[in-house]
This record gives structure tokens, C-alpha cells and sequence, in this order.
């Protein structure tokens, strides 16, 4: 493996800029055709055979060997006991970025998030009833991609809208080479106690399309849940797409990105290093530099160069550099912000003295990091909102997870008598004109003769 | 066709009665595989084929021959001139309905639905930005369930939210007899009215499958959309979900529901009336009335043994009765509450003088309805809430769609240089507990020596 930092570096000014681009940030959303069969398979299973099925795909798939599902149950203690068990620098670290969490998802729930009414000049009433959902299931991944702050992200959110039931899943894959310390593999106690934290009220250490189909169907130790989230590996996607409608899901995440507009102001260093955070998540996530400024570049090129081989994932950020990332000269700031448009990033930095300047022209991404003290790692931690957000574009239509995810509303409609006359008598036309004679005939009955 | 009304009678005293309710209740979501793989074939031909594709199957599954898409398209003159077209009294009813739901989604518009941030105690800035879509498309189904309703239930939110082009698809199918009056099938005045009247920019004379990969990917003629709404027969409802990540999609519809919660206090004429224009959409709609007073049950059996035999649809109401309705006494209005939870309803009308004391209890459904003069038809075409609300119990984890189905937020994040210490601080352990070293120098790097 070559460890150095060779991302391509492209300028809008060629007259191939376009086309080179649109290879940079192609990436297909589309589903294997054997996964989804296999993955229909195993949900079927499930729903037909229960807690006997999800035992037999853990044991075959992860190597966990369970005699039933209690085995691989943990209660409030032993989540409890995970966070007891921590160095404190980690207890507390964990505690702050919690509570940093909770404050601004309880922000947000009183933004829309809360049951609200209006009266109308006619006397009818008109609203929106907000209720939490009653029990959710929140995916946590298990083996390489183990992370506490998704815990926090996926349950605080949940606890905070007011769901009583949040129940976790957590594949704990035996080692391979048979050194894991019990026959139920390797539990992570950063993410058992960061469930602890968040307000997890049990989990089970099952993964995988059998998982969500335990979630979504119901199995006899499993509780049907109304809403599964969190993130997962192309089964488990296949899975929550295939059970969407049975219960609700969150979106289905592609690789992590990160685009950095930058004029030059913030120094080198901070801006590579925030490149690379992006880039060790895995050899696919993508990093990407927007820039007027030529000399720039190049001094964020020679402290990507030279900061490379300090960092212990440098193999992965290397292979996500040349594959996906790119450093882009463009002709103007205003340009960089065109280009960001069409990207639509999961995270956008604004590496500027004048952040707010440039804000107003951004109109698609996950979030927005303003100035150069607001690296995106402050944001994937403990900042506050959530750092579960849309990939590959589709911040186009949708938003960060929030306090909504764990909610709905019902409307609320009262109709006076006096209402019922004039909003009767439209009803009445509109349904005749479909030809739903009993719509038309349900108002007409409330009119005064 | 034998016309009676024949709900199933239920009490919740049975031994049975539990088994039996679940019964009436059960509906599938699951898809026929026969369909997803029609389905699948036809999103990949559009997708490589564009217009070309669209236009056979136009011809094929609806009988329209066109030689180009510019032959399908409907451009707004033609839209105006179908509302100009239009007797004055349904010229009326349709903008005095189009003003009430513009109106609550106005309001809905300030209840979370636009950009709000706080600075926290260290001087760190958080937000929600809140940004229109750029582009939807809305499906509207042709033939028998053309609903102008539907164009502004769909089309005013977009509209509200200030998304800028709302392109519109509806099939419309030549009649099988030859009889139709021109060679691209029969249009809907209503329809393309309503669309006038609703902001529409555009519409196609296209359906099916092969409407949802044109919106989805884009062809010649028709503009890649950034999210679809709108319902459609079980393959444009496959279609959707199989699309959903490329672009947005509201919930996929079952068949549509009502719940009585009556106390005896309404007219039983109006009750049956109103469970009537439910079951009056098609055989597999749901029709229950809960009810604690078994005199009052009988009094709504007879009014509906009057009226049926009045109406135009009485036998498709006969059928939906027979097949899925429910006339279900309960031990108490408290035991009703309970039930409707579980049935968690599209529609909920609490057909009581003291709805206030019920309505607190009532946790799932998609639109509730307060007291004798609020018939769900006046919901349906010009309360002002939506009437494109959950169905098939997803009323427990999902919404009606609304302002915020056709915006969407970016997390704002700004960290001051004094902020950056504390909570650089917090990320750093974390993120080193997690592996991730860069994270944690983007974060080190940020913090004063």
C-alpha cells in the first residue's frame, strides 16, 4: 500500500472539469439482487419461526452460540455496570457530550415538535396533536464500525421525544480465531455504556437482516417495535428498506462525507486533518476540498502530505483520498458554493473569516460547520445536534435525524355548527364532482334545512 | 349483489372477541412478488431508455398513442383553461377549499417549519435551517379514483413550503371501448383545474410504474424530482418504495379507514352516513364504529338498512361492510379508547358531546375529528389539515403529510475559539475511545497549547 495523500486534484476552469467531476461523486445507492434475496429469505424466517430463527442466523452468521434469547439479553445492570466500569475521562466525556445532545434536541422539540391549535373566524378549530411513538428499536453496528456517539445520537433523541420502550441491538461477533472472552463475543463497553447514558431501557446483542426482522415483526423475546433506526452494513439497509411500511425507518445511509469550502483563512493543517477525519472512516467516504485559492491548495496538499503517515488509519485514508476525494480550485467563492449546491454533502464546512457570508447561498447539506473553530469531529461528538444525516446527495430532500423521527402528529379538526354550514356546502360540491355521493351526503346532513 | 349493510357485529364481552377483532383488522402490506419484479424491469428500462420507454408503456398499459412526451404534456394554459372551463359553483368551492388548506399549512409553516437557531451559554451557535425541495413530483392517479381533492392536498403544501416546480403526473387511459373522445384518453376538467388552482408548473398525461422512474430519474422531457408524493395502485406504490433513497417519498396508502367513537349523542343518520363515505371508496375500505350504548348500535343498523339503498355506490359500500366493517359495543367509552389505540385509524371522529374528555386518551391515528358537526368529509375536501394521512395502523409511527414532507433542515453548527477548548476537550477522549484519531486531532489541533 502507497501511503500518500493523492487526492485528485481538478480546477473548473478545464474544459473536462464537469465530466471529471461527475465520476468523482458517483455512487450508487442500488441494491445487490442476491443480498435482497437473501435478506427476503431471512426475514420471512423470522416472522415465521421467531426467537429459533434469529438464534440460528447469530450462531451461523456471527458465531455466537446461544441456548435462547435470554442469553444474549442485556438488562438495565448490565448496562449500568458497563459505564461503572469505565476510567472516568471516559464516564465524564460521555456524560458531557449527553447532556450537550439532550439540551439541543430539547431545543428542538419546541420547534414544531409540540402539541399546538389555532381558532379559526368561523369558530373551527384547527390543529396539530404531537405524541411520541411508544417503543422503538435502534440498530447499533456491531465489530469495526463500533461507536458509542451513534448510541447517544440514535437514543437521546428518542428519549427526549418521549418514547418509553427503546430497545437496542448489537451484533457481538466472535473473533474469527477464537480468541474473543466468552461465547457470546465481544461485548464494546464504550457502546454499552453510552446506552446507559442515553436512556436505552434494554438490548440485545443480535445484528443483522434477522435483527430488524425481530424488531419489525415481533418474536417472543423481541418486542415488536414501531420504528427502527441506526446504521448497518448492506443486509441490514436491504432489511429496514424491505420492512418500511411494517414500521417506520430512518434513511438508508450511504458512506460518510465531507466537503470543505475554504478561502484560504483557516490554517492548513486544521483543514487536512478535518479532510482525514472524514476519510478513516472507511475507504469509501468521501473528502473533498472547494477553494479559489490556489497557493492554498497546495499548502493543504503538503500538510495532508506530511501529516499522513503520523496517523494509525493512514492505509484507509489513503485509499479513500485517491479513490473518492478530490482538492477542486474554483474560479470564486461563489462558485464553490454552486459546486457545494450540486454535491449536497452529508457535512459542509465553511473554512472562512466570514462564514455568514457565504451561508445564505448554501441551500443542501446535512449540516453546516460555520468558521474554522467548528471542525466537523466537534460535531460528530457533542456539539449538540444530531450526526445522523443524509448521504449521497439526498440532503436534497431530507434532514439530520431530530426529535421528529421519535414523534407524529395527528390533526385535529372541530367544526362548529356554524362552521358546518360553510364548509359543508364546499364539501358538498367538491364531492359530487368526484362522484362520492356519501362525502356529499355526510355534510349535507350537518346543514340547517 | 345482495345491498344490505352487514358489518360485522362485535362486543368486546365475547370469550372470542379479541380473535375476531383481529381478524376485521388484519390488512397485508406485503407486495406480490410478480409485481416488484414487473416493476423492477420497468424502472430499469425508463432509466436506460428515458422518453422512448415511457412512451411505450404509456401506449401499452394505457391505450394512449403519442409520438413524442410533448404530445403528453399539459403546460399551465391548458390547466387554466380547464378551470375556466368549470360552472362557477365548482370554480368556487375549489379556491374556497384551496384557501382553507392553504391557510393551515400556512400556520403549520410556523409550527417548526422555518429557520430558528440559539447561542448557547459558551457563546456556541445551534440551529436548524430550514429549506424548501427544489423539485417534487406529485402522482395523481387517473381512471376511476381521480381525485381533484388530491391535486390540493399534494400540490398546496409544495407549494406553501415554496418549492419552485411542481411537476404533476396522471395517467389518462383511452376507455377500452373505443369511446374516448380524443387520442390521449380522457382528461379530468376537475383534475387539471384543481391543478391550476394549486400552483402546479407542470403536468405529464403519464402513470404507472414507468411516471415514478421518469420522476425519479429523469428523461428528455421530464425533470428529475427531488422527492414524489401522491398515492397510486399497487405498482406505483412498489415503485415508489423501490425508488425511495434516489429520490424522497411520502408513505406508501393502504386502503382508507374510519373509526366511530360514538357516545350516543349524534344523530344515528350521521353516523351511518359517515361510515358510509368511507366504505364508499372501494370494497377493501374500513368502516368500525366503537360504541358503549347497545340501543344506539341498533338505531345506526337502521339507519344504515334506510339510506344504503339511496346511494349511488351502494355496492361497493355493501361490499366494504360486509367484507372489513365493524359495528363493535364496548364495555365503556374508556374500552373504546383503548381499541382505537390498537386500531390506531386513518380517520377517528369522536361522535360525542364532551369529545374534549376523549381526546387526551386517544394516542394513534392520522386525523381526529371533534364532535357531531365534524364529519370526516369536511376533513377530506376543506377543514384545511391534510387528508393524505396514514393508514393501515402506521398512523402509530408516521404523519399526515404536511409543509415539512416538502422541506428540509441542515443542522447550523458555530463554535466560538473559547468553545472549541470545552467541547475539543470531550470529542478528543471520545473520539480516541472510538479509534478514530484523526477526529480526535482535527479536534486537538483547535485547542490552545
Amino acid at each position: 500500500m502507497n501511503l500518500v495523500a493523492a487526492p485528485a486534484r481538478l480546477s473548473t476552469a478545464e474544459a473536462d472539469f464537469d465530466q471529471k467531476f461527475q465520476q468523482r461523486l458517483h455512487w450508487s445507492a442500488e441494491q445487490d439482487a442476491a443480498i435482497e434475496e437473501r435478506v427476503a429469505a431471512i426475514l420471512a424466517d423470522v416472522r415465521a419461526r421467531g426467537d429459533a430463527a434469529v438464534l440460528e442466523y447469530t450462531a451461523r452468521f456471527d458465531g455466537v452460540q446461544a441456548a435462547s434469547m435470554g442469553a444474549l439479553q442485556l438488562k438495565a445492570d448490565e448496562l449500568a455496570a458497563a459505564f461503572d466500569g469505565l476510567p472516568a475521562e471516559q464516564r465524564q466525556a460521555l456524560q458531557a457530550a449527553a447532556g450537550r445532545i439532550r439540551r439541543f434536541h430539547e431545543w428542538q422539540k419546541t420547534q414544531g415538535g409540540e402539541t399546538a391549535m389555532y381558532r379559526d373566524e368561523d369558530g373551527t378549530l384547527l390543529g396539530q396533536k404531537v405524541t411520541p411513538l411508544d417503543r422503538v428499536g435502534i440498530y447499533v453496528p456491531g465489530g469495526k464500525a463500533a461507536y458509542p456517539s451513534s448510541v447517544l445520537m440514535n437514543a437521546i433523541p428518542a428519549h427526549v421525544a418521549g418514547v418509553r420502550e427503546i430497545i437496542m441491538v448489537v451484533p457481538t461477533p466472535a473473533r474469527r480465531d477464537g480468541s474473543s472472552k466468552d461465547s457470546k463475543g465481544d461485548k464494546n463497553p464504550l457502546v454499552l455504556a453510552a446506552a446507559h447514558v442515553a436512556g436505552v431501557t434494554r438490548a440485545f446483542t443480535v445484528g443483522g437482516a434477522q435483527a430488524v426482522a425481530a424488531l419489525a415483526y415481533g418474536t417472543a423475546a423481541i418486542p415488536k417495535v414501531d420504528k427502527i433506526t441506526g446504521p448497518g452494513n448492506a443486509y441490514v439497509a436491504s432489511a429496514k428498506k424491505r420492512v418500511f411500511g411494517t414500521v417506520g425507518i430512518d434513511m438508508i445511509a450511504g458512506p460518510s462525507e465531507i466537503l470543505v469550502l475554504a478561502d484560504g483563512s483557516t490554517p492548513p493543517d486544521w483543514v487536512a486533518m478535518d479532510l482525514f477525519s472524514q476519510a478513516e472512516h472507511d475507504e469509501l467516504a468521501q473528502a473533498i476540498l472547494l477553494c479559489p485559492d490556489a497557493d492554498y491548495i497546495e499548502q493543504v496538499q503538503a500538510a495532508m502530505n506530511r501529516l499522513l503517515p503520523t496517523l494509525a488509519r493512514a492505509p484507509i485514508i489513503a485509499a479513500s483520498l485517491a479513490g473518492r476525494g478530490a482538492l477542486i480550485h474554483t474560479r470564486s467563492m461563489e462558485e464553490a458554493c454552486t459546486l457545494a449546491n450540486r454535491i449536497a454533502p452529508e457535512h459542509l464546512e465553511i473554512a472562512s473569516r466570514t462564514p455568514q457570508r457565504w451561508e445564505p447561498l448554501l441551500r443542501h447539506a446535512g449540516a453546516i460547520f460555520l468558521g474554522a473553530y467548528t471542525s466537523e469531529s466537534l460535531g460528530d461528538y457533542c456539539a449538540g445536534p444530531n450526526h445522523v444525516l443524509p448521504t449521497s446527495g439526498t440532503a436534497r430532500f431530507s434532514s439530520p435525524l431530530s426529535v421528529y423521527d421519535f414523534q407524529k402528529r395527528s390533526s385535529l379538526i372541530e367544526v362548529s355548527e356554524a362552521g358546518a354550514q360553510q364548509i359543508g356546502r364546499i364539501a358538498s360540491v367538491l364531492a359530487h364532482g368526484e362522484g362520492l355521493q356519501a362525502h356529499a351526503r355526510a355534510a349535507e346532513l350537518r346543514l340547517k334545512p
